[in-house]
């Protein structure tokens, strides 16, 4: 099976660690807005795609064993201290290099799976450097306000409207997707949106005019994976519900196939059931989030609510 | 054929690019004492041993092919700019990342030199961080000056007379060589010391008392490569035959047997002959120099000089 996860951060490696325990061909495709922290920092000082991201999508599908595990670890590895390299992980330098060196954020990108030993691929969802912008509003002024950045936008204390999106060096047109993106989006068998954060992780994909196209076409089956508990900042006090809206409202020809959901994040089913008919497909609730860490997906329980909503059978 | 070169810098690099000429089992045994550029900014941000001279060595070891070139230009590969990050080495950051997360520099070095696709092998000399003090005489006080550390003893307007090195955080003791560093020294058929900055790169490693011990006791044929043309600052005015006797002031029970001098590099042949004769050994003079690069020396003619020196006959 070819499976493409769509997302950034956190949740996308929550996708990519259980979709690797169903199949060897993942692809995942990664957001590219992020300006915040060591990707935040190599993005204003060397004008390269933002890297954490990818990295942490790398380390999601890397190999545990075979000396994958240690170029892994390094990758993952953040330097300390107070100096002018702490809080940089090692990987994001590495892949900062190798962006200068090969000048083509795919290539280089082929090459460090092929380091860290990913079975899969990991494509940025463009190669160009990208700016989320928002409509907020709740914010003092009383009206609808304009908030820039993946950072402010993550973390505003008023209401997210909708969000656009903009390479900040060419505001005459918008963004492209990385082929090699559309490509693997419209050769799937399924493709998955969510979880994460929604305005700063989830929908930007939907809003490249050309990756939106390759979602709608695609033949894959499509699967959105809602959140375990509202995020604070950009989604508080969302129902899984207004999650679904806030995806019609961005990509109003988008259907989908299965809305997955843990149980205890649904506090009315029959709600969720209708929203996701609304979208095309059917919701499957079941116990997914980890028992130890809140807000965090347990691989295997997630992965098991995969193959129950793609009809798979245990293994493939 | 095992042969073994000590050194640091680009000195090292022309040795090692004419030994991996003559047989793939070349081991690299490199100086730690450099606190300059970006390797000093990594030790003093980090505390860890300076990488610089390593990668350098690596570099030079490196396959030219079979996609070790990739990951070879990505080390060498430096960032621009004027930010946190301008003027680091990739390979200098990527170094220091495996010193952390592995603990142990020797290991760190031979993943690094796996995934750049060195035949051979490169040691750090010890595996503390060093430093370089230096008895200067000439400055503007009349008398004995001490000067600490790499660049200011390479680029002192004084003459050096004499250097010792230590580790900062244990001056109770003298400083330990890498233990695989005195074993290589010891297995070898053929060990080379320079060219390089004669008081920073190529005596430091007498100054170990083990290492000194494994080069007075090894039966490897023992080979000194004279530098083209007097250094700038800490030898220069120096004659051919006066970096012997600084080399036999800093280790008195040394004995050499083959001392290799570019011809146009040595004013006075007889007086080298008879240097070499003083430490046991024969002074082999040929065209070594690179015709292009002034101060470089040229990798094949060096090469050819060593199989000469060492009775080798043209492949090995």
């Amino acid at each position: 099976m070819r499976a493409v996860a769509l997302g950034g951060g956190h949740g996308l490696h929550a996708t990519l660690s259980a979709l690797r325990r169903i199949t060897s061909d993942v692809t995942a495709v990664v957001t590219v807005a992020d300006d915040g922290g060591s990707s935040g920092r190599l993005r204003r000082e060397l004008g390269l795609l933002p890297p954490g991201d990818l990295r942490q999508a790398l380390s999601a599908l890397a190999a545990a064993e075979d000396g994958g595990s240690l170029w892994s670890e390094v990758f993952q590895h953040r330097f300390g201290g107070d100096g002018a390299l702490a809080g940089h992980a090692v990987g994001n330098l590495l892949l900062a290099g190798l962006f200068e060196v090969l000048g083509d954020p795919v290539a280089a990108l082929d090459e460090a799976a092929n380091l860290v030993g990913v079975s899969g691929r990991v494509l940025p969802m463009s190669v160009e450097p990208l700016e989320i912008e928002a409509e907020v509003t709740g914010l003092e002024n009383g009206g609808v306000s304009r908030i820039r950045g993946q950072v402010a936008v993550a973390s505003t204390p008023g209401q997210v409207r909708r969000i656009t999106l903009h390479n900040p060096e060419r505001p005459d047109r918008p963004p492209a997707a990385a082929p090699q993106a559309v490509r693997a989006v419209l050769d799937a068998d399924a493709v998955f949106l969510g979880p994460g954060s929604w305005f700063t992780s989830v929908l930007p994909h939907l809003l490249l005019p050309d990756l939106h196209d390759a979602l709608v076409r695609t033949r894959a089956t499509k699967v959105v994976v809602l959140n375990l508990i509202p995020q604070p900042g950009e989604t508080a006090g969302f129902s899984p519900e207004r999650h679904l809206d806030v995806l019609f409202e961005h990509a109003p020809r988008l259907r989908v196939d299965a809305v997955i959901a843990d149980r205890d994040s649904v506090p009315t089913p029959a709600r969720l059931r209708h929203a996701a008919a609304g979208l095309g497909g059917r919701a499957h609730l079941a116990d997914i989030a980890d028992q130890g860490v809140a807000g965090r997906h347990d691989p295997d329980a997630l992965a098991s609510c995969v193959r129950e909503a793609l009809g798979l059978a245990r293994e493939q």
